[in-house]
């Protein structure tokens, strides 16, 4: 504790080091019964005589702030219940609450990542690499984290390209903001959005003064028919797993979507998340791999194929994209953690990450197919599973006089996260029966269907 | 290894495995040597018949592509250099390649940071709290991070504010980016900027398509009386440590700017980088911490104090954009590590932190000293120390015929970090002699002196 104080002011020092103390121990930033620095302590670091230090420290003991305890110092006192509870409740003891702190309101499934071998692999890069975290970090992501994800995506989706190519940021919403601040570089005004989709990448693009054209999504994806044609426009779709739809493009509609993207000279945004989950099916070349390189934009995350908290996603640039990023390189900074990145690029060199994947492809179908039984044993009339191939969620359409938000809000006081189809719609849906986004993966395997026949109790009023 | 093929193409399937494969060893996705899946694995995986994947490879081995060695498989051939090298160079050996990737091209001082320490929080955080990194991060930052700031700052700065005004994100281009939105949302559309200044705030301010007022700095800190008057607007200023001239704004001049901004109803935005790393002399109250909360923006950052390429930054809210801010909150995603955000707030819990700061301070006052002799010795009548008490950096004034880029070329070449001041201002300055900005805190205090001695040798060209 160092009290800041002003020279220059009228007020004498010892009034203002007594005023500071005071105040700290009000808004509870010295606690009650917290040692206070000695005498000679404070002086010397203030470089004040033992005085004027004295002196403050005797005001606040006439006025009851502290008190002196024989051959242990000076000690702040309780001061009543109402003061001591603000601004800095919550304060203290901050390791204890962690719990607390991000309640553990949903179901997580610890068996979903293996954080022992994570662990080994950031000890690692900090036991051995530490004088290049002392370097910040490439604005464009690290080189050797961009290799390692363009072997990986050419191995797993067909996405040809060079590690030049790739711009990583934290999240898809920091990596969109760069793409929508190129876009416009281009010349390009209107964006046109899956309808329903994903809603953060809309909003970036709103932020950024773009037109907004939502666009309906059928059971072979986006409708390509609705597209603007004749004007220079981007498009983003997921087309491998349509969020939330999870509807697939069949491989025709894929060349269509090409096609139209090449006529109009427009740019279509592939966002491929969570497409390495989808356990049902053959995987589809994406987008990407079927272009000429010239008219996709290809993004990737690893928030469900790690862990939702980390924050790391990509994107690859097209030529034309990639000119303008050098442009803009030196004035951006990275904003992924870099002992994160390198942390990756080592997880994945050791094929670590291929593992977990396969991992939870195999439990995720176990999880689909308990979580299918269950709904359809329990939820007999009120529940139907529209799509469940989707890879982390399933769609649900529930037949209830209850309201969407409120058999979601009764999910959440059971931990399970259920969320209605809605909050990702432009236009408003009229229907008489609720479609709900249901994150059954998130659920433990063996605790699925005891989370289900209660929730279907709820569900049931 | 899983081929995506196209069903739908006229292209036979084995030509597709086989296009497939050959194309992979081609750019150096299978390297030579490398062995391949077996006929009835990649069978297997496909859903395809044995026969097709055998015609595949067939085709691969008659032209050469892959071997067959008897009891033990198929492995790719090794193909003329000219074709491996593109276009995945330099993705395989990525660990052995960690150092290269980032090159050492700077001194780095390993003894700036206790990595060690770093880790066992980490290692607590992955080992002990697993749960809470299943589940997203709050978009303002964790709150048990935030409580730790709020007492830091009001503890070491002066700053008074609850746990609920602060906001983290990865970076100070990050929280400036919120911030211009914030203030555009207010009706504010000029924003003014010290010269020479940060550049990266200003980018930020220009891309979000701010006017821009360059504002000329003195002894004291920006000129207020150059600031606008009668119009709502925005102005960045450093004032405990302003970047890079290293100047600090009297008590008296603070008030003034405070007054400025009350009377024209303006936004200060005070970054208060590095301020805990001066040495000489003692701390000035913050800005934040003399205003009535209504009209200062204080921004922090933990890269100076952790390690440079820790992305940890945060910024204390008035109410008025508080208010603001929530309202934008939810379509917003947090770009900092939550692991990162969690292993600080126990680092700081656990009084590392502030232990850390001191040591620095310790030790950057002797590399102060040391450079401070060493130049004084070695440069005499060609460099002459124009401020060193900024914390990390000092400014050096140098006669040569060199100009400043080639100056600090030639700096690099030794690994010492020196940038021409040139490249923070907006107006040219014109003047005989060369203002640069040295970084000797970069370099191991034993080694100053040395680098120093070999700079001149080269500068004395």
């Amino acid at each position: 504790m160092i009290p800041v104080l002003d020279h220059s002011l009228t007020k004498p020092l010892y009034l203002q080091i007594y005023t500071y103390i005071k105040d700290a121990i009000l808004i509870g930033s010295i606690k009650p019964g917290e040692k206070l620095p000695s005498l000679r302590g404070l002086s010397k670091d203030l470089g004040l005589s033992l005085t004027t230090v004295g002196l403050s420290y005797n005001q606040l003991l006439v006025e009851g702030y502290i008190s002196s305890r024989p051959q242990s110092g000076y000690f702040a006192n309780v001061i009543s219940a109402g003061v001591t509870a603000s601004p800095f409740e919550g304060s203290d003891q901050i390791l204890s609450q962690l719990d607390d702190v991000t309640p553990r309101r949903f179901y997580s499934d610890l068996s979903s990542f293996d954080f022992v071998k994570w662990k080994k692999c950031m000890n690692k890069i900090l036991n051995d690499y530490p004088h290049l975290l002392l370097e910040e970090g490439s604005p464009q992501g690290e080189e050797t984290l961009r290799s390692q994800i363009s072997r990986y995506i050419y191995q797993s989706r067909g996405v040809r390209c060079h590690a030049n190519q790739i711009v990583i940021g934290a999240g898809t919403q920091q990596i969109t903001n760069l793409l929508a601040i190129m876009l416009s570089m281009m010349g390009i005004e209107d964006a046109c959005f899956e309808d329903p989709g994903y809603r953060p990448a809309r909003s970036i693009f709103i932020g950024r003064g773009f037109g907004i054209l939502p666009i309906p999504v059928g059971k072979e994806g986006i409708l390509i028919e609705e597209l603007p044609s004749g004007i220079k426009s981007t498009v983003y779709v997921s087309p491998s797993n349509q969020f939330p739809m999870g509807s697939v493009m069949p491989i025709a509609r894929r060349y269509a979507l090409l096609e139209w993207a090449k006529i109009n000279n427009s740019m279509i945004i592939e966002d491929d998340y969570d497409s390495e989950l989808r356990y049902f099916g053959r995987p589809i070349p994406s987008l990407s791999g079927l272009d000429n390189g010239e008219h996709v934009v290809y993004l990737g995350s690893f928030s469900s194929t790690l862990f939702p908290s980390i924050k790391i996603s990509y994107m690859v640039l097209p030529e034309v994209l990639f000119a303008l990023f050098k442009t803009m390189v030196n004035d951006y900074t990275q904003t992924c953690s870099k002992a994160e990145q390198l942390t990756l690029a080592l997880y994945m060199q050791n094929g670590l990450y291929q593992t977990n994947i396969k991992k939870l492809r195999k439990l995720y179908t176990q999880k689909a197919r308990v979580a299918t039984d269950s709904i359809n044993k329990r939820m007999l009339g009120v529940a139907k599973i529209l799509n469940n191939s989707s890879g982390v969620h399933m769609l649900l359409e529930v037949t209830s006089k209850q309201s969407p938000e409120e058999l979601c809000l009764a999910a959440a006081t059971l931990g399970i996260e259920i969320i209605p189809i809605a909050k990702y719609t432009f236009q408003k849906i009229v229907k008489d029966n609720a479609v709900l986004i249901f994150y059954y993966t998130r659920i433990p395997l063996h605790e699925i269907d005891g989370a289900i026949k209660n929730l279907s109790a709820l569900w049931h009023k």
